[in-house]
């Protein structure tokens, strides 16, 4: 059975996924915590191949040397007994209350530069285990209210915060890449960076661009009722897709952190069609981990947390088998022709037009009978997303 | 009386918003057309200091060049009349049938090509008439289907188009730079480039990205929820704030295009605050036209719609005045330093300190208290809020 | 095979649906109008059994008689030679420049008794050719601004409308009940009556309420983020779901009036389920029209228009297909049980329990363990959904 | 100062809201828990006149009876200290693990029992604290998948649960009224009755109907985009208003429970409006508590926790004086009469004229000049918002 996950699929996990306790604005824990170790255990055991986490997932905030080396030791070792991997570290800057106006951002400037030395400690740390990314995700960093954040002076600072890191890795000679999360709200008011263009823009700005990429969230895109396809697709063309959160979200609300798939259905049909088929010659257009941003729902028991990080993998893959038999069918082959899809990919000026040629050519204007789009000329981007539904419910063949 | 507007507030409007007859999805028009000569003397009266329009706005779609011709020849006549300005053209790529999926973006290279022309010959035209902006809005650069559109051929089209644009105004010598509008969706499901965001970092792959910058609009950062304010600040920290549409906006729904300030009036304040306020030593942050791109009511007869162009203008000069005295008051500078918005200038590090001498300062991490957070060191931004909230309502002197 | 629809499956669509020409806010038409004869026969053609429509779709605004009734003739005819059906008749108070503040609310008295008359004309109309329902959209009943329109004055003179409505077909004896459609927003800035919730709180205040009931539309309630399966279920709990607008809507945005399924694919299943599953014992919980109010995407021709007409009555049958598969598996059956879905319907109290005996038992309260819901007896949530999207994508037997 | 507020404004506090810690569901607690008896002298000091609070809020969820009589003791000796009264209270039926899947909906019966002897113990302190509203949020009242949730069966226990608790304080001579608070999600993804429409629709299925209302929180309609204002008309014309939350959300996202005014402030005006001066002459249609339900930002300390609940106050003073204003202003009257706003108390219908009446009044029809709304007879709505703007920002007198 193709939906049952392999390692060579490539999902991880947050140890902060599975693990959640259950605690929201409206209410206390409904699970206790898990053990890092029956963690790697299970999802080992489920066919994931690497775990995730944040300082704070692994050690308690503030936690003193000896406990922290001991649950860094006892990681390693679950590591080392399942062969489950480490892609990707985290900084947790938006938990304790020294960050409750953000960390890097801060408008004092102390927690500023402690925020600094959190995520250098834990820069250490993922370097250790091997992780190749180190996400970002400034979930206080930002404002309730407009006059309480300067925001080109905190954009300032989180460029000199970015700029740092990248000396430290670049010194270090630790072979990690950055990857920024946006999000656009919750639990501020207003996030900065609050979409993966304002991510992609600022990044921009920095001193060494290419070590910095982004992270972008099913969710968080579409709280801002962003298509999140459309969204990966630009983070693609910039060559800026380093990791991804994948989860579901449904619509414009609170941030919902459900299973992937259980959200926006037609979304991730097409988001895992962009990532497996969206390259050249449709091979894959991004190769890392397929990382589980998610919550169990709260309603549930130790059983259902795991049965919940399961139904990820196998949506995914359901999805992928779907995005296949989609690329492969003839029809839909036609309809893209039809509806000019492919035709998309020929430039629109002959090679080595200029804009004199083209001022020069009457069929391009003069001669242009633009009459004939009205009532006529259809594009068929109906029967194209017929097609594509039908797919999606495998109700074709 | 400082709310009657001059010409040196710098207030410019589009052609097509005075003059919008009141079409939508489910009503025809309940205004007459109106002529851009009225136009023009109406605005002279009312204090404007330019106008912008759309080719269609000023001469149908389609016109033959004789009319095309007068009605630029009328125009130039009352402007030289008037006195008003031209600061910025536009091109209509989105009401004909042949824009239907979009224009430099369309899935058909024939209407791609088209649009390529007609915006070079707008280009002329604007630069006869002295325009420094050229705005591209993209309305129908997108989708409703996933399936429907190749985001990354898109995006490499739309980089063609804008490659093409800029090397036809340097070829030409004109002058012009061009300002991308985002909008999130509507007319088309989803639109390419989004937010302010997704366009700032779409430029940063043009050949010549220093021609091109962002017009953003009220309206259509807040249809997605987006902070319009923090945006702009975002806009003008990359050097990227080449225009600026103000409207109102009442939330994540349709494109309401109220008058500035009847939308969310909490932003409208701190964006005029940010635009007059926002440079170095209080200095404005922008110094471009505050363009209006509006519409009045369908409600209204001829009288309402120069009442409500008056309003635009009188709104943005009124929440002028509270923007002055918000940032004259001793209480909210000494609220404001109390609560760090100030020293978020102060750099993180020291200057010229290393992270090496960061991680040797004791007093970072070690040493520093991070309990002292907890139930203390309170930012005091509900209290700045109170007073840039009393000051908005004129209830502080 | 079962996804070929037929007139048993109900299907019916709107004249202005099929017959959209594509105008927006933003562009002109696309498409030539339909002549309601091609319409009557193509949906024959296609399957459908019903058609309904607008007295401005039919015969436009401010025909003469003669004009009218020639169209009423042609519509006739075309009804007897194919046997389709008019099962509901609705009037437009919306598209004309007289309705710019509303119809029945319009703070303008002399159009209020204009509205009136225009749909007890079309009254007769609906009577004459059988329909049992007719629709009132109040789209243009609302406002933009609060200081505009007195909301209770305004329902008050709903309330009046509605009543005089009620009073003149009881009079008349036409057998019609009246389904009141609400809409959030779009095209007013703020609708009366934004959700079937505040439309069957409404009707609660009216002289006959038995006559009315609501026309709740996918898209309109998913303009407000709210949950169309939940609230449809509140309408049948209400005994007021008279008549349904099937749809697509993707999120928090303008009305986008996309094909069925098109739109939020996880609700649209659990709709049909409800609708065709929902009963007692697993019957129908609505026997009505499956009445489809969308729009062919503006991008397609003729064609493009009636294969997405296909696409609606397509995308229905095979989610029936889907959920009574959904229905019938042993699993979901044993899951449903597992998390106490079905364990709902039994009364909270025993059979004539009463307060006192309540408060009597122990076991309800003082006995109870509450600490038993800490990381145990979990409900098994995402189990479910998982089984449920399964079914959806066609991925289970 | 007439900003200062007295008893007399009827302005009341949750103990939740100053007491909110500051947990939510990305970080931890911020400060710590207030004592009850500190909150009311600190409320009676800044002039509040009442205290409300969950059950839970007072003695943690579980207490022994000691324990709870102790606090309801240091509550009663402060309340007869300071003067305070409780005009309503409510329980907690969402924070506890018990109630994961909610209350009196919850799939498990054994839970919806002990929800109800939960209310049912909390109505008796509540009748002893003299309270004379009892509210119910049911905040877990709800799914995140609609597999999950058999709507009309929930609908159905909660109508069974709200008839004995009808039944409770008619059978004990309480005097207490209910007043349902509609939120459309969060924490749940969809929440039963998620608009103040849906609970009135509810209502009117209930045994007991005149016992029950609704108490509409600014949040939770504005979370599902919905004009708050708008929403309160309607309540108020159902005669259903019985309590009102009052705060600030600054559009669709989640649930944020800033001061009021502090969100949307142009609805927050003409709520007050609303509340002051909309009954028959200008009186205020709603005698009841202001009560203000709100968070006070994380970020804060002991002194920004008393200065927000301060704010609220001032905001609805400083509010209610510029309505005032508003409603004096002459040219105001003139422009709601031009607009006409008042014209709308005016019925459709003439003194006894019947549909056959309606019908011969050809000035209602055939000679109506539907036309000469067209270009003319505007309704000056912008005009109108304008001034009411410039009376909201105190700009005019």
């Amino acid at each position: 059975m193709t939906a049952t996950p392999t390692r060579g699929d490539k999902f991880s996990f947050g140890l902060w996924t599975v693990g959640y306790t259950g605690i929201d604005t409206f209410g206390g824990a409904t699970q206790p915590a898990l053990d890092v170790v029956e963690v790697v255990e299970k999802l080992d055991e489920l066919g994931a191949y690497g775990l995730t986490f944040h300082d704070d997932d692994l050690f308690a905030f503030g936690s003193a040397d000896a406990e922290r080396q001991r649950q860094v030791d006892r990681l390693k070792g679950a590591l080392k007994a399942t062969g489950l991997a480490v892609p990707m570290v985290t900084t947790n800057l938006f938990s304790a209350p020294v960050f409750k106006d953000g960390g890097v951002t801060s408008n004092d400037r102390q927690v500023r530069r402690f925020a600094l030395r959190k995520v250098l400690r834990n820069l250490d740390l993922a370097a250790e285990l091997g992780a190749a990314t180190f996400v970002l995700w400034g979930g206080r960093e930002g404002a309730e209210y407009d006059a309480a954040k300067d925001v080109r002076a905190a954009l300032e600072r989180y460029r000199e915060a970015m700029n740092l890191l990248a000396e430290y890795v670049t010194g270090k000679g630790y072979g990690i890449r950055f990857a920024l999360e946006p999000k656009p709200n919750e639990p501020r008011g207003d996030i900065l960076l609050p979409t993966l263009g304002h991510a992609i823009a600022f990044i921009g700005t920095l001193e060494r661009p290419g070590l910095f990429g982004v992270n972008p969230e099913v969710g968080h895109e579409q709280m801002a009722g962003l298509n999140f396809t459309a969204g990966v697709a630009q983070a693609l063309y910039c060559g800026k897709l380093f990791h991804i959160d994948l989860n579901g979200q449904r619509g414009v609300k609170y941030d919902q952190d459900l299973v992937f798939g259980h959200g926006d259905l037609q979304s991730a049909f097409s988001l895992v069609d962009l990532l497996e088929h969206g390259g050249p010659g449709g091979i894959p257009a991004y190769d890392g981990p397929r990382h589980f941003d998610y919550k169990p729902s709260r309603t549930e028991d130790a059983a259902g947390v795991w049965q919940s990080a399961s139904a990820n993998m196998r949506m995914y893959l359901l999805l992928r088998e779907r995005a296949a038999a989609f690329r492969a069918d003839p029809e839909v082959r036609e309809a893209l022709t039809a509806a000019g899809v492919t035709e998309l990919a020929t430039p629109t000026l002959d090679e080595g037009e200029t804009y004199q040629d083209l001022l020069a050519d009457r069929s391009a204007f003069e001669d242009f009978d633009t009459g004939a789009y009205y009532g006529a000329k259809g594009f068929g981007f109906v029967r194209l997303q017929q097609l594509a539904t039908e797919h999606l419910i495998g109700a074709r063949g």
